[in-house]
């Protein structure tokens, strides 16, 4: 009995990692009811790393299928990506990310990781912002992780309709809806 | 009748270098139907500092004014504030700001310099951006100079709704509509 609870448990365990591969160990001891200390031996036992080195493994192969900008230009870490249709990315905020007097995030920040994820998941060579529709939810601290995920909602010849949801664990902290251009391959020309 | 011209013109020169205190000696020239040469003889004459350094001194009177957010924390130089009335900006456009592929400046510079400036001249010890409505309407490139230009247009509460537009020369190719709310001064509470 208490093997088959740690097989179904193990089972989820592997499934949950796969989609939600951001998860700390306690907030899948959570989902599992169980122990932290039970999450890590499971980790242990079935090979998955842990944490950082998932964020960072994530990070390093979807990097890869950027287009439209310099993988190294999307802010913060991407950790999904699927071109032309979706993506998600990590940022941590520090000290020098916050205003002196209100400790709170400055905007600009968080329009760069949505901007820039939104920018990288389209599939052009090139792509520049036309217009942006952006909601601040919640103010944003030091600390704080942040998961936007972009989507692409629609295509209407050189125009793209991403949206971009940014949460601080499970509060929506910013929301943004873009509206993208490709461009052709010559070197900056006109939007 | 030419020292009667010279009057003229010069006391004109006061005038534009006081409404327009950005404009190169070049371009007094083009609006004085003058040679670059007679607008810096005019200017040793009036004792007008050159453009760099016409900027630098209404920078530095103008940051004390800032309250809302930290003076440094403007975005480009601050050229002029009216405090709960609007505002002017300048950036310069670098190397770094680009997009490797595109040549084209980040969106989130053109985001910031106008996020930053309407901040500022909220008239309240501390102030955060609820929602940004935002139109890029031209690529904007290495060693353009930005001038923004905000304005508050309606109060309602502790909601400040300004309106932002950067030009490029007299091209316009950044606006942005902006609800900021001013927070009370006890360290930073919710929105």
């Amino acid at each position: 009995m208490t093997r088959e609870k740690k097989r179904i448990r193990q089972s989820l365990l592997i499934d949950y990692v796969k989609s939600k591969p951001f998860f700390t160990d306690e907030e899948l001891a959570k989902l599992l009811n169980v122990s932290i200390q039970t999450i890590r031996l499971d980790r242990l036992e079935l090979g998955i790393p842990e944490l950082r080195e998932r964020v960072k493994q994530l990070a390093e192969a979807t990097q890869k299928k950027v287009k439209s900008i310099s993988s190294s230009e999307v802010s913060g870490e991407l950790l999904e990506l699927e071109l032309g249709k979706s993506g998600i990315s990590l940022m941590n905020i520090t000290e020098d990310m916050v205003f002196e007097k209100t400790k709170i995030a400055k905007g600009a920040y968080m329009f760069a990781q949505a901007n820039s994820l939104a920018l990288a998941l389209i599939d052009a060579p090139m792509a520049v912002t036309g217009v942006a529709n952006i909601k601040y939810k919640a103010p944003v601290r030091v600390g704080d992780k942040l998961i936007a995920k972009a989507e692409l909602k629609h295509k209407r010849g050189n125009k793209f309709f991403v949206w971009v949801k940014i949460k601080n664990v499970t509060e929506e902290v910013f929301r943004a809806k873009f509206i993208l251009v490709s461009l052709e391959d010559n070197g900056g020309s006109e939007v």
